[in-house]
């Protein structure tokens, strides 16, 4: 029972500086609170809810930030992959290739990216049971890539809502790989504003605090130093400033339920 | 923020015996470890999935052995009420009554336990959303008991299938009456045995520390001795011997949300 | 296959004219269309939202308007019981006893209702799968009475929301008694105008039809000549003035499906 | 309101003689009853619940079928895409190009896959509101392209089941576009059988029925001479000896609903 590791960043890669600012404020909190980081960043947001949503930075754009991220920094960094023919090109400039939820079950993806020899973290679906992801870790793994991570973000309860079922969590370490708790999309409210999704970013430290009491790998959490005007996901996440004050907790917490 | 309560007991009234049994074990757990204890017990299973299922030892049989327990082992004792016309009467008998989950709407029944000036702990309907227990708790309330505990124990998810939403534990709290969360019933799978309700105890610990770690005022938790072969709730509830180390695991995860 | 029969009235028994007026409108509409129909009133809404929300005539004065009804216009009358000891009393009053939704598996109030030797309407619980509809109907035929009626309204699905799901009504079908679809309760937002019950009176007419198609006994549809002013389940009664052209459309859906 | 189009075939394109013969009793069938016909088929299967599900003769070799059954039958194709460059190729060999519901909010592939020119049909995700799917469409029709389909396929209700919200179709009717009813894969059991899904086959011309009477514009229906023996979905596919009897019933309810 290694200690919780926090998976971490804004929503997309806005710019540049942006990037850097981010990292650099993570960065230098996750060495204050002695917590393993990872930087989280999309560098394309390939299922917006309209398509008049800001997707990102592209990839030979983004590609090269996080080439200098890692290197600035030394930091690992997560990125999510869409189609099976980018998984190559960017395992060379991440540490984490992440399956989207809505992708969890397309077997080309899972296999492509399993093929880069990268740790993959793949999303639970929205519409799978925990026990459904079993076929899903197979997938990567029998592609002959063992180093797998399964992440909890919520199921579909009625619509525009999702539930997280902290069950969830122990049958899926039962699986056999780390168990990521999403806190960030978990409070999503898919569709919740009609053009955009809507969020509720009070309920982040609730269920973060009850899927670590249970017992997880990591957290994802995103973050932004201004959420509300955050081109993606600004309703669930959470502001930096915050950001120290949660992970404390989080670490707190996490001591106990592995203690 | 006062330290977790422990509502504890079999789930229903099996005999004088073994009500004086358990309530002894429960009440010397409690006093070693230091944490509130309110026996929980049903003198009527008024909801059974089959009429052939048992009930308990009926009404008149169970008062007597309700004051017997409060007298022997000076402990709150805690029952559920099913008709507005029994609430008098077993008022006298016991500390707290409880309204079913089921019948959370019936305003006759809530106006009438109210009335007995006891405590009234309503467990939120499984068909419920968190944020209308206020016109529930508001029923009590208006009818002159200020005295309402709500109860989180699962909403209808699928068929024969209940998840807890951890975030319906502040949301009730809002309302500004303390929550419990039952750990039992949250992890029964309704009907899902076909004559009789299945559960499954393992999730017991798994959503307990969940709730705990979020924040409750007290978490309640039927227990047997011997559970399989127990007459109601067996596949749910935990074993007398593992009470310990459970009640133990949930007070640490309360000293630290509430510290 | 019998033809479609058609259970309708307001929600609640509000004064002894408003009953006549409505009976008296759906008799004469009942009679042109050549359907056999069931008055159905409530003299107690015991489970409103709120607590101030108004309940109805109560049954004493209530019991003796039904009498009259069944006199005056030969009309069978349901109505729903919520307590053991109405049961007797009513059934003189009355032709179908209805058990609440919320009610289905209290098993006294099965008993008392099944012993009075009258139909018996049971709603399937909001959060019952339609299999386990097996032991209600048990409850009731256990004890002597084989006259049991199963409905649909609906089952949660999220949080203040029902879905319909239509395979309920052969499977509820396969327990060997008649089922009815309830178009108006199927149409509830349980809580979702915050103090009362929201509804979307459009989707009656849709979720009737697929009900119908796919094959029942009967249709529940409540209906008020000013429902938007109606005391309770306003936003899905359906107006006095549209019962002919939705009964018109459903018995035709009728005869197809039985044909 | 045009009368009722079949979408009907085998799940997966098996072998080139399996195509012919399958499209050519559907064909056959078509025209004896007089109905639309679009004969819909996959050349891959990209998300089985197991990698080692078979998947399908594969893009090429399918497209080569695809042209010779338009040829030899006169017949509309319709196949699924999964990725954006998958799309102009596949145009050209068939007349409708589906999204998978896992896919469904892919912007990169709605935008591709509407720049075909081609009718594009579209899959309501078992996680979206059938009010989303505005967002969906006009993903393609803001690409230029006014030719979209919206298909009912189930939402998620709990785990390993879908549940069809009637309501759906005509919300989704309101967006402007030909509503289909997916009767396969509205009985899928997702992952239900642990390695692969299941279905419950016997609820398919009950949904069917309820859909065509609300009133859709398509019914999609999977069909295979031997459903249990067939390489996917058998679990939910209709025997083709069962498909004349369940169509003659359909176009007869649709006849009624927009007569």
């Amino acid at each position: 029972d290694r200690p919780l590791t926090l998976i971490a960043g804004p929503c997309q890669l806005e710019s540049r500086d942006h990037a850097f600012d981010m990292a650099g404020a993570l960065k230098e909190l996750s060495e204050r609170l002695g917590i393993g980081l990872v930087y989280k960043t999309s560098f394309d947001k390939a299922n917006r809810t309209s398509i008049g949503g800001k997707r990102g930075l592209g990839l030979e754009a983004s590609l090269a930030v996080f080439a200098d991220l890692r290197k600035a920094f030394g930091l690992p960094v997560l990125t999510d992959v869409h189609e099976p023919g980018q998984c190559a090109e960017i395992a060379d400039a991440v540490d984490v290739l992440q399956i989207p939820a809505f992708l969890c079950r397309q077997t080309d993806l899972l296999v492509a990216a399993a093929r880069t020899g990268r740790v993959v973290n793949v999303k639970k679906g929205q519409f799978l049971a925990p026990w459904d992801m079993r076929n899903v870790v197979a997938k990567i793994a029998e592609s002959g890539n063992p180093n797998v991570l399964a992440t909890e973000r919520g199921v579909s309860f009625g619509y525009n809502t999702l539930v997280s079922d902290m069950r969830a969590l122990p049958i899926m370490a039962g699986l056999g790989c780390p168990v990521v708790f999403d806190a960030t999309h978990s409070v999503q409210q898919p569709g919740g504003r009609g053009g955009s999704s809507g969020g509720e970013r009070e309920f982040v430290p609730v269920l973060a605090r009850a899927a670590v009491a249970v017992g997880v790998a990591a957290v994802f959490v995103e973050t932004h130093q201004d959420p509300d005007n955050a081109p993606s996901d600004g309703p669930n996440m959470v502001p930096l400033a915050e950001m120290e004050g949660l992970v404390r907790t989080l670490m707190a917490f996490d001591a106990l339920a592995k203690g």
